[in-house]
């Protein structure tokens, strides 16, 4: 079977940079963006739109932006799709090879691969001081930054309400969960590769 | 300043385990039923009535055992005075040298010392199987034992809000929380004890 790696994280934890980290020192295939494509590919529908759904809870997306019940009622439509789509595509990529996939629910779907799920978290100054390094928010208040991660997250649950019963950042529901405060990430790869490494080993056996 | 690990664990998770390996890897000083034997010194009482209440709630304690006001009254104060004299030899402990501390609420007491905190956790079937290996509580049933495992981490949870208003086994309050669930635990020593040189690198940029 292949070594799948599912990495869930708080927006601003650096569960992204681990992600791709890790996939090129085990030399994994690594997804994340990618799948948008994939998704824009299979649909037809625009990355930007599907960027906007594809992690989000979809059905409060619909309702905010709806300006009628038949255009929320196909807008749900069309959500349900890709989101089903999104499962075929996260299933193929399982199929392929080794990989890492961040986000999107894939610690769930994916569940029957047996795969390592691990949550990336941190404190939020630490999540602040990431995204004005990485995503250049300079714009916002330190108020805003914080309002605006809170809300990233809070879609990030009701995706993950959607496709499972299992509580989002919940530790029972992963193999390893990793704060990131203060620490700087690309000194934690190779430990966490081993780590890793040792975990997939136990089939081995 | 020493390096300090403090390992909070779920009972029957193998806490315990990983942090006398780690300790034995890192070259650290561990300490885990050693602070029974320093209570006792320090207090005269027996080892058996320490391991009793030193990483329990002990009020409940003494609410069960005390056959009259002024008896409870008396073992709440011994107690109280117990918990600060554990508290002082946790400090001697931190100041000694580099160390792992397992339980006793050390995350929190030795807060001031920086420690690396981590929290060790299992899913109950894992934990079951590794109290059946170590601990040889044969004439348990699997709903007793389960029972068991629940009331010890029960008192845990007694004993953690007494001294902290941190939640007992929240991720937040951790640097690194790890499911040891059908986990061998020998194999993830050396990649633990790299990210653990890692972690306290941090201090030296």
């Amino acid at each position: 079977m292949n070594k799948i790696i599912t990495i869930s994280r708080e927006f601003g934890s650096g569960g992204r940079e681990i992600g791709k980290r890790l996939a090129a020192k085990l030399g994994y295939a690594y997804y994340d963006s990618e799948i948008i494509n994939l998704l824009a590919n299979a649909t037809g529908k625009s990355e930007e739109y599907i960027q906007n759904i594809s992690e989000r809870g979809v059905y409060p997306y619909a309702f905010q932006f709806a300006k009628s019940f038949s255009m929320y009622s196909k807008m749900q439509q069309e959500q349900t799709d890709m989101m089903i789509t999104q499962q075929k595509i996260l299933k193929q990529i399982a199929e392929k090879g080794n990989c890492v996939i961040v986000g999107r629910g894939a610690d769930r779907i994916l569940r029957e691969y047996n795969p390592m799920n691990i949550f990336i978290y941190a404190n939020i100054e630490s999540k602040i001081k990431r995204c004005r390094k990485k995503r250049k928010d300079e714009s916002l208040t330190d108020k805003e930054l914080m309002q605006k991660i809170k809300e990233i997250d809070k879609e990030r649950v009701n995706y993950h309400n959607i496709i499972s019963h299992v509580k989002w950042g919940s530790k029972e529901n992963y193999h390893l969960c990793i704060n990131t405060s203060n620490l700087e990430i690309k000194n934690i790869i190779s430990p966490l590769a081993d780590y890793i490494e040792n975990f997939f080993g136990r089939d081995k056996k």
